[in-house]
């Protein structure tokens, strides 16, 4: 059946897409590629991009054609394109029509501004020169907060952009559920002795940790027709377009953790890679959430990654790539140290226990900016106080504190319980899988990743936004989102044998 | 005098400004980064951001704004930005409210997905692979034709976007003129005997290549704050923002053609570099047409970078780069090995003499099309005929013949004889820098470009599009464009000297 008042909207859809997949690769080659003399114009590019794509889509005609269809959606099956496409775009328009599109563009222009000036900010460690740039993106979220009625909480708002429906209450619950069972795993594995990861630091060639990341991320799924991978401070993936997968690692020449951040960035790469092409220049054509997106960063990073059966295969090869380093280390020593959990500065060195506090920090110190109660001013002093509360850890400068993470340069308040909520979901989707596909760590042995790849495309990766994150999560896994399966992991993993 | 139209002017232009660089960027990154399996949604992304430039410029508000500025215009200083500015608007929004912004969308989809298509067709040597991407073009170019009136050539229209003002029948006249100063000159230099260049073919590092391109666009005045400068298989300029300059160029392991590209390329950047940032987000502020452009590239790619007193300097620089090839070959044989004239296949590797008539059998079989004298079936056949006749050559492949170049491909008919415009133009302008600077030579031979660069930049590059292409070549030179300097400067350099 030919219904024009639904191809009249995927036009328009479509020229949506087209704008904020550009926004992508200008975001992309800003972090990437652009020597730094162009800022201030990719801050303008950037901005006209953002403001046209609210502006093409916050029209009259959209709405009316959204009006027109609400009987196609009706007599539509829920989980069809179409009833899919019209109840996501109304959701979507709902909310963008609440957004004039001069602060859309004044948001982005903010961030592109702020984030040429992280950098340098950072490198000198120099929170007072990023602090101004900072105050505007917080004067602009707080203007942001105001095109919405009345949350309960005003980090509802900040939290709903990127984990849709869920509420600050509901995550704050996750978290102090997780505090409460992390705290003491923390303490009952330092008082188990040490581990020794001594090796894992030392002269690694940037060559040669490229070469092999990229060696896991082909065994993973990784092709040259479709991906790329490149080396930036802050590694993050883009999609700025339907088989156009792009990936970015932070090689560092002291260590390995190269190779854990290419494979988290796999992940995102995966789950856009995986998006059914049908749905793609729709507003369903991706990730349906950060919660879902970080759920398979850190699939692929830790329940693959940091598995006793990946290391199995690759270990002799690694040691091949680095044999000064490694070659008298045995496989099951190098196991331990990659899984060794450690209060540490850097929240994406993190192990994958006390990673959560980092997050609990960051989630707390954010509800306190938005609503006045903290002045940026006195940000890194709180910052450096809770990193002595909640892990013990004392901040020698702001490069390695307040000022590591590229997120509030951007912008990007409410973002970081993503992560933790993904550490949550990715374990639940995780036993789900093995209920399906049995002992994949045989596989993982043989250096074979693809069924676990094709079991999350058909059972995750493919419905891209056609439902909400709770619909999603409901759908692979049967159950909501829930964080006793995710502390099991960890309690089984990483808590220290009896003698 | 704060003008309110002007300013809503501006910012209206400002928007078109930024959605033109938006689209240079996504041509750039296909060109140099993209992975294949980008292409299609590429293609999408640029025809959107193409049409809804054209959009967004010819809108109801712009005519409205230009009516209202012409008393401003009227009263202003015709040299003044107000002026031009406003005289150069109406120019471009005359010529673009022809063109329906669908067809924009069009003719920039159908180039994006012909432009992937050339690369594997090339390689493959394999013209009918590209043949129907090329009709696409073809026919598409005939309905842009249309929207203009009749002009006296179907291919003046054409030729008009690449060098506004300028008919095919000067055009004309200029190429009789070189063809007929230039065959006998080839051939009195051929009679002389050969020059030998074979040490010009070995094996020659491309990093070390990279590093010595490099190394001389630094001297030019390339910078990492502002340039960058990758590898693709057809080198060209992009500037997607002010501030912002990137090169590629052609590196070959068997000769040393990159350092030439890389010159090229600088050429073209330094133009764009140069204008004055004032200009900055408005229709003036980049290169004011093709051949103006190629006059740059070719005077830091011929004048300078093919100048004795330039390989005075370089040239035991390089001989320490590439000991093994150059150690034993004086100064003056490689001096004469870079310049050697010398019929050859293809175009961007011609000598400065032949380089001429590789543009004529363009331009020529380009009206042939146009005007459907010639199908494209048989294209291959009479690029074929018309290079045995012209430079004595036979053509062993398509991939060395009607494929070499990507223009046809990108859609751009009438660009090529903007290349053969700017030699010309590129002496008319050197000589009137000698004029005022005296001896470059003495300068080169220290490795100083900066006065000259300098002297381009406060005499031309900083104009940007406030002229007309005539207007600027006047304000430079003093002159129309002529070709006898050029016909002067060739014979003088190349004729064989008396015995």
């Amino acid at each position: 059946m030919k219904v024009p008042a639904l191809d009249r909207l995927l036009e328009r859809l479509a020229e949506v897409s087209d704008l904020s997949r550009a926004g992508m690769l200008l975001f992309w080659d800003q972090r990437v590629m652009m020597p730094p003399g162009g800022s201030e114009a990719r801050a303008e590019s950037v901005a006209t991009i953002g403001r046209l794509a609210q502006e093409r889509f916050v029209t009259a005609e959209i709405e009316q054609l959204l009006e027109e269809l609400r009987s196609l959606e009706e007599s539509s099956d829920y989980d069809s394109f179409e009833a899919s496409l019209i109840r996501v775009t109304r959701h979507d328009f709902e909310k963008a029509s609440r957004v004039p599109p001069e602060l859309v563009g004044e948001l982005r222009r903010a961030s592109a501004l702020a984030l040429s000036a992280w950098g340098p900010a950072k490198e000198a460690s120099n929170f007072e020169a990023l602090r101004p740039f900072l105050e505007k993106n917080l004067a602009l979220r707080q203007r942001y907060v105001e095109c919405f009625d009345p949350a309960e909480e005003t980090y509802d708002v900040l939290l709903d952009d990127y984990e849709p429906n869920m509420k600050t209450a509901e995550v704050r619950e996750i978290f102090i559920e997780l505090k409460d069972a992390l705290v003491p795993l923390i303490k009952e594995v330092e008082d188990a002795g040490e581990i020794d990861d001594s090796f894992l630091t030392g002269e690694f060639d940037p060559a040669r940790q490229r070469d092999f990341g990229l060696e896991i991320a082909r065994r993973f799924g990784y092709t040259d027709e479709e991906w790329r991978l490149d080396q930036t401070p802050h590694p993050f993936m883009s999609s700025p377009g339907a088989g156009d997968i792009r990936l970015t690692s932070n090689i560092r020449t002291n260590d390995l953790s190269s190779l854990f951040a290419t494979m988290h960035e796999f992940g995102h790469g995966v789950y856009e890679w995986g998006v059914d092409r049908a749905l793609a220049r729709t507003p369903l054509g991706s990730g349906v959430s950060l919660g879902l997106h970080e759920s398979q960063s850190r699939t692929w990073e830790n329940l693959v990654g940091r598995s006793r059966s990946f290391w199995r295969f690759f270990y002799p090869r690694l040691q091949q790539v680095f044999p000064a380093q490694l070659g008298s280390v045995d496989e099951e020593d190098f196991y331990r140290a990659v899984n060794r959990v450690h209060p540490s500065l850097i929240r994406i060195d993190a192990d994958e226990v006390t990673y959560n506090l980092h997050i609990i920090l960051r989630f707390e110190l954010e509800q306190e900016l938005i609503d006045d109660r903290l002045a940026l001013e006195d940000l890194p002093a709180a910052w450096n106080a809770r990193m002595e509360e909640y892990l013990g850890i004392d901040v020698p400068d702001d490069a390695r504190g307040v000022l590591q993470d590229m997120h509030w340069a951007g912008g990007n308040l409410g973002y970081f319980p993503t992560y933790a909520l993904g550490n949550v979901i990715s374990v639940q989707i995780w036993e789900r899988a093995k209920q399906d596909l049995g002992d994949l760590d045989e596989r993982f042995e043989q250096g074979e990743f693809g069924e676990l790849r094709d079991w999350l495309t058909e059972h995750l990766y493919r419905m891209g936004r056609k439902f909400t994150p709770q619909e999603t999560i409901e759908r692979v896994t049967g159950s909501r989102i829930d964080a006793k399966l995710y502390v099991r992991y960890l309690r089984e993993k990483l808590a220290p044998q009896p003698a």
